[in-house]
């Protein structure tokens, strides 16, 4: 169970309380804890949740739900719904990705004020191009019409995805070592996570101004890529020992739920482009370091951890891939991730 | 993929367009007909989508999603948050047990404008209650806190079952013959179907006024039950040739979905109770014959299909249940589902 949109102070300025968030997560864990059903599996860093598939004990159906947040108010702003669809599932590709799962079906959930067919047809479409991109069923989905929950001209977008992974050939973070390399897939923008800070600071008016070859609009709706097909390269050449998809949280929250506990991961900035639109919301918001890292991808959209000796192998497998930092021992007291040097945008 | 809220005028004049949302299935239609994935299988009436398990050609995963309509503004207003889980839950296991699957595991999608963990601790727990009554693991979720999009005291819940069925198991409705014997399962209030017009006739300031030993407000929260129990009991000793839950479009909507082109199916109101609230419903509403049918479940919350010859061994392995009706040929041009006698509330 995730908690909701995770990421420093900023975010709280935003309107998205990370305590409350952090609060509702321990709470799940109490009222949850007095029962677990015997076939659910340890998950591998919260990404996704493993169920041992009955009868067949060396395979595990893996399964995430996720929304797509306040993007969603972008699209409605900007009249465009054919590409939510698509942000949302190779969203949960990737978080299912992070176990080697491969995808096998998604449901979409779409709530709307006011039903407009043309519209839910729109989103829709986009959910099932990105599905048949994934190679991945579109088995059903809900449309809920909800006046009195939503404005008319207001909609929310979830999805569940559902894999199929072999138990043995899962990555296993505890073989992380010091001295491993991570290599990073390139981000192209927010994906779907920072969007009620980025809309706090540029405003609605401002999306059809020219930024970077786009509008600003364009740009924030960047859409957020599947890592399968990179991933998939990169496994069958290297020994993959570890991955995350930098979601929420940025690289400081979601990088370390796939360390062991001695291992610490630097991340070298100076090694990877930083997205405009990145540095945009840097100025504009004054981020401090450790907002930048927590509440912003900051351009690495999914991490593998390899051995130095496969890093050739897999740059060669994966266009695109560069390594951005490496594995060190982490002492008492030390955090699980560095960035360094400290980039000032 | 199912449309908004089914129902009839009634519906439309409590702001849910059921045109639209057909119209919104039709596109939906038109979008993904350009490819299907080739392990998704016919899905058995609608309630749920079927793919073939990977390596294991005689079982299939079956997937749905819901969520809980408008019945949480009831439940917001009320402040009574414990309950719209098990709904949810309940709500989905029925969709999938239609096609005779077990349910493996759930995943909950929670959606706020103001994330208090309390309220979110109290929703969870009772979505991890009934997934534990059920069997099912609850596996993950997802909460989401979207200032912008929902007020600070509304939320929004859905989620996502996932089960496993022997193909050959299946319930075949191509077996249904006339003279067949419909076996209902009682209903307990409107499930989570129906609320955009029941709020529309119970204003939320009589919520706690007295009704039928409860209040208005605890009747329309009445909870949604799962029929598990009733049905793998009446399986184990009944032919059961086709099953459908009650929901949104309710009995004229629903019972054709798993019937053969060429038969009908009649209901005798007379066999079954009328629940109090549906009674105020309908009076208040003044509503028609086949608004009541196809807006509310009229106490009737689930059917199946069996021989006459198999109805005692049916109605004595699930207490509670009775015979609702039968099945005839069903002439060119004559409705799927007829209800008679007319039943004056």
């Amino acid at each position: 169970m995730s908690g909701s949109g995770q990421g420093g102070d900023a975010y709280a300025r935003a309107g998205v309380d990370i305590d409350a968030g952090n609060r509702a997560v321990q709470r799940y864990r109490d009222v949850t804890s007095a029962w677990t059903h015997p076939d659910q599996l340890g998950s591998l860093g919260g990404f996704s949740g493993l169920f041992r598939l009955p009868g067949d004990p060396k395979r595990a159906l893996v399964g995430s739900t996720d929304g797509v947040g306040t993007k969603i108010l972008i699209a409605a702003a900007l009249r465009r719904y054919d590409t939510v669809g698509a942000d949302l599932v190779n969203h949960c590709v990737n978080d299912i990705l992070v176990t080697g799962a491969d995808p096998l079906f998604f449901l979409d959930y779409l709530a709307v004020g006011k039903l407009d067919p043309e519209v839910a047809a729109l989103v829709v479409s986009g959910v099932h191009r990105a599905c048949r991109e994934n190679g991945c069923a579109l088995l059903g989905g809900e449309t809920a019409e909800m006046p009195g929950v939503y404005r008319p001209d207001h909609f929310d977008l979830a999805g569940t995805i559902v894999g199929l992974v072999e138990i043995d050939a899962m990555p296993d973070p505890n073989r992380v070592a010091p001295g491993d390399a991570i290599v990073g897939l390139p981000a192209v923008g927010l994906h779907t996570n920072g969007y009620t800070l980025a809309r706090s600071l540029i405003a609605e008016t401002e999306y059809g101004a020219p930024f970077d070859g786009w509008t600003y609009g364009e740009a924030l709706l960047a859409p957020h890529p599947s890592y399968l097909e990179p991933v998939r390269a990169i496994r069958q050449v290297a020994d993959v020992k570890s991955m995350a998809h930098i979601t929420g949280g940025g690289l400081l929250e979601n990088v370390p739920r796939t360390l062991p506990e001695h291992a610490a991961a630097v991340f070298e900035p100076t090694r990877w482009p930083l997205p405009p639109i990145m540095a945009e919301l840097v100025r504009r918001g004054g981020l401090e370091h450790e907002e930048r890292y927590r509440t912003l991808n900051m351009g690495i959209g999914y991490t593998l951890i390899v051995p130095m000796t496969d890093v050739d192998k897999a740059l060669r497998a994966a266009p695109g891939a560069t390594v951005v930092g490496f594995v060190q021992p982490r002492g008492e007291g030390e955090p699980p991730v560095i960035v360094r040097p400290v980039r000032t945008a």
